[in-house]
């Protein structure tokens, strides 16, 4: 997983009929040489823009919904705590 | 997912037979530190020249198409609303 | 794989319920043009911070948990022996 | 996907068994902030050296060869087209 | 697939039950812009330090062990004949 935070909503009303209702969020890297790297992450936790969350990638991200007819290759798993430093 | 743009159709004769009907768009990364790199996606919304997209990498990409036997690793899943600005 | 140096925790309270119990540490790429990339990886082995170790990403990520449905893309799967150099 | 151009031929005569008898060529990353990452692909549609193809990776990579028990990250699925030009 | 060196061995005495008994190379990436990118892999079929090999990552690495239990992510698939040149 890499860490990230939340920077903005993104929105799109033509996509795959297996997306709707899904919020999908721009995160940005955090640290390290990847800092900077932008990714669109599902969101089922309700994460808020400003937020640094843990952002899981690949097959696994279907894991997160429940099902695996879903077209996503990355989403939100956690939020990390606000005293939690690195 | 990634954030990209729409940049070109690629055309391919020979190619897979379970390729054949399938449309594939040259798409380029939009902002943070991959901002420039390209990929073939393919795209089964219509997405046309310069429209942006979001594109789904990986095992996920053939959830898109709703058979697990076709050799595509990114396909566009959305396309992302002219009035979301990021 | 990729050699890693352990270090610190990530602390998630919000987070996904398949998740709950899992421990995760921020990790750093050791050697190679990706020294310096952060990843935070699952830990079933008790590794602690300083600890060399390996880590395995993507869907292999899940078969250290022994389950499926778990959305984790990295996870420490060997501590690297102390009077190992490279 | 990724556009590349073949490079060369890749001879290797100690190898998985279930590799016997496919072909590897080494590519060559086309354009983009990737332009010049090289990777070692599959190939069953007889691609020559010099030629632009589209080379699929990760696990949809063996689904090109209709059997899921290869070791291969990486095939090529088409041949671009010559007149195509991006 | 990518074409790399094989420079090492890692040694884990602390490690996931089901990688007792493998033994783990360290590698480093082979030309293009990836050269210099260090992975570690998983070795069936003994390559020795200083040989130039095959490497496959992802869930295909698993296929090389014929079973899909084990958390690797990255194995030894090819030793590159030592007339090939590229």
């Amino acid at each position: 997983m890499i860490a990230a935070k939340v920077i903005d909503s993104i929105w799109s009303t033509r996509k795959a009929d297996s997306l709707v209702g899904l919020k999908f969020m721009l995160v940005e890297v955090l640290g390290g040489i990847d800092a900077g790297r932008l990714m669109i992450a599902a969101d089922t936790i309700s994460a808020g823009v400003g937020e640094r969350v843990i952002v899981c990638s690949g097959s696994s991200a279907r894991k997160m919904l429940g099902r695996d007819d879903v077209p996503i290759d990355a989403v939100i798993v956690g939020i990390i705590d606000e005293d939690c430093t690195f």
